[in-house]
């Protein structure tokens, strides 16, 4: 019986990770979780999985959800140290980290260093603060397992292989919302059209990421710090179908891929019974006859530039990348509430990067100061 | 330094081994090898890579060969005690078995017998006998290490996974030289088309072999042997491009799956240096979007025969796959020697199945018995 914190569990993938839960119930258990405003969705899942304890986002949910009599014993808190709180709790053996934006480093980096596995879909995380991430990690022997559908194919590729044996990685990348469109053709669009996604069906922010395909970028330096890989040995390819998952190429040109139809409970699931596999309950099996066809294309950078910024910021490294994600995560902000355009999201992370000297081996304070600054700087440019 | 004996050293399986073995001189040394007539590639072999002995087909190119002088001290013999003799020759450490025909099968018993791991390219030994190699290798502690291409991947797939989760194999065929016929265009189809692969360039047989899709059915029953798998959890795919060269559905839907340029040099030299992985010299890197495309099918077990009579032979088992193979073996020498139709190997190899009682668990001797019988009874047919 793995026990299990889950942040972030009214999002999609907490929503996913509790299906997984739910399937298998003689293997996992929820303690604790935390989530954000959707009480309804809460008081439905701490009903069903009992967690012990629950971080809620705000003073005034806390509020809200403590006056609410539960069929069992449960504890509140709310703010960042009951998301801490939540992510160490007693008995936790796995935390799955699946809250959006960088919230989730510091519940992360406490996690690691009480020895708790990681299941890591916050990619803000490792974007963030790679560096302190996998330092932290491998000083206290934690395993960081990836839920991200591309970086657990990846790591599902590298099972039994020799790391050494590496050339590179072919991160796959749909294309996002608007990948039939040429970039002129991007002015006007609206969020309803960025957030129609053609493969996946996840949350607005990420759907947003995959539309601009920052996504990838985020996953592209996720990448390099889950893998040890220099970022010219990390490539995206363009792929429509979504079924190929992401490829590793060998030293003797051997390239092994994961697919599957687009199922995050795949990832999740591997995640959690890693090493293991166990039986996906109502899973679809994948035929690619019945597809017929598999695409593929070069991916360009000059159609999609945060891909370009994120090679970029991956490659100066040290605050770069919390620019990137913290002007990224602003813009996304300001973009969802009607407040500037698609195209503009580009433009206030370009001027973000622009401004910004970064620092070499940053600390994680350092890292939080940059990630203030950012979001300052954007919000300025916005209003 | 890996000892190496190569039987079929001038086949074209032999003839890319030798090519890894000489690209890295500092890991792999060929101590023994056999060659069928071509006597004058033969001597090349021997000149450049100063093998300790020489099994050599038949009596008549034996006395023709030890008549040359070579630069070092080579040893020769002839026969099927020869190839036996090569097989197992003093500190051989790999058996490459690379020959055509079921008459690899007792060189490959005496090899496990003295536990050198068998690197088996010769799929008429397993189909022929599948059951006493597997058994004999378990017994022995032996590793048999596949090299066709489409098991060479499945076997990539299956490093670092419990073999208990695996749902299914799907093997991959490029659907061979006529894939594009209708089964009533195959009527009066030449040897000279059969022989035109549309995507490797491999000996006589097995390209007449993938034309009827007879390989693909051997193919499977080498993949139920070698992987323990039931022939229910065996599917073959059409994928003209040869590009995925095989892959493995697990319980939990996820497929690993393996990929490259159609190179046999990659799936041998993995059987070379496994578990581990060298640079492949002069190898051609993969990149999907130059294809832009992959393409699947399902397979018709109506317009390929041969693969229906592979499947129900596997299941009935016990001789009924020797019969196939030999009647197979029988028939496409028949074709090649322009005697019988490319629609009549189909046929003679129907009849030889339709006339055979299957003994089940069958001694090497009652499998050689049944394999000379068919031969007769096929070659009846013929004249």
């Amino acid at each position: 019986m793995k026990k299990i914190s889950l942040l972030g569990a009214t999002g999609s993938i907490g929503i996913q990770t509790l299906d997984v839960i739910n399937s298998h119930p003689e293997s996992f258990k929820l303690v604790a979780m935390s989530f954000g405003s959707n009480i309804k969705s809460a008081i439905d899942i701490i009903e069903k999985f009992k967690p012990e304890f629950v971080a809620v986002k705000d003073e005034n949910t806390y509020n809200e959800i403590i006056h609410y009599s539960f069929s069992h014993n449960v504890q509140f808190g709310y703010g960042h140290e009951a998301l801490i709180e939540a992510a160490v709790y007693d008995g936790v053996e796995v935390l799955v980290n699946a809250v959006v934006g960088s919230v989730g480093l510091v519940p992360t980096l406490k996690a690691i260093e009480n020895k708790i596995t990681i299941a890591i879909a916050n990619k803000e995380t490792l974007v963030t603060a790679g560096h302190l991430v996998t330092e932290s990690a491998n000083k206290h022997g934690v395993q960081l397992l990836p839920v991200d559908s591309e970086h657990s194919a990846i790591f599902q590729c590298l099972q039994g292989e020799n790391t050494k044996n590496i050339e590179r990685l072919i991160v796959t990348a749909s294309g996002g919302s608007f990948r039939d469109k040429r970039r002129e053709e991007l002015q006007g669009v609206t969020v309803e059209q960025a957030l129609n996604h053609p493969n996946w069906s996840m949350g607005a922010k990420i759907t947003i990421d995959s539309a601009t395909m920052m996504n990838k970028g985020l996953e592209i330096i996720e990448a390099h710090w889950l893998f040890n890989m220099p970022y010219d040995n990390i490539d995206v390819l363009l792929h429509k179908e979504s079924i190929i998952h992401s490829l590793v190429e060998f030293t003797d040109r051997s390239i092994i891929a994961q697919l599957g139809t687009p199922d995050m409970r795949v990832p999740i699931q591997y995640a959690l019974t890693y090493p293991d596999r166990y039986e996906l309950k109502n899973g679809k099996r994948l035929e690619l006859w019945e597809l017929g066809k598999l695409h593929f294309e070069k991916a360009d950078f000059t159609r999609y530039k945060c891909l370009q910024f994120a090679y970029n910021s991956g490659k100066i490294g040290g605050t770069m990348p919390t620019v990137l994600n913290a002007a990224n995560e602003e813009a996304v902000a300001a973009f969802l509430k009607g407040q500037i355009t698609f195209l503009e999201i580009e433009d206030w992370i370009e001027r973000a990067l622009e401004k910004h000297e970064s620092i070499s081996h940053p600390s994680l304070e350092q890292i939080q100061e940059v990630d203030r600054l950012t979001r300052n700087f954007v919000q300025t440019l916005i209003s």
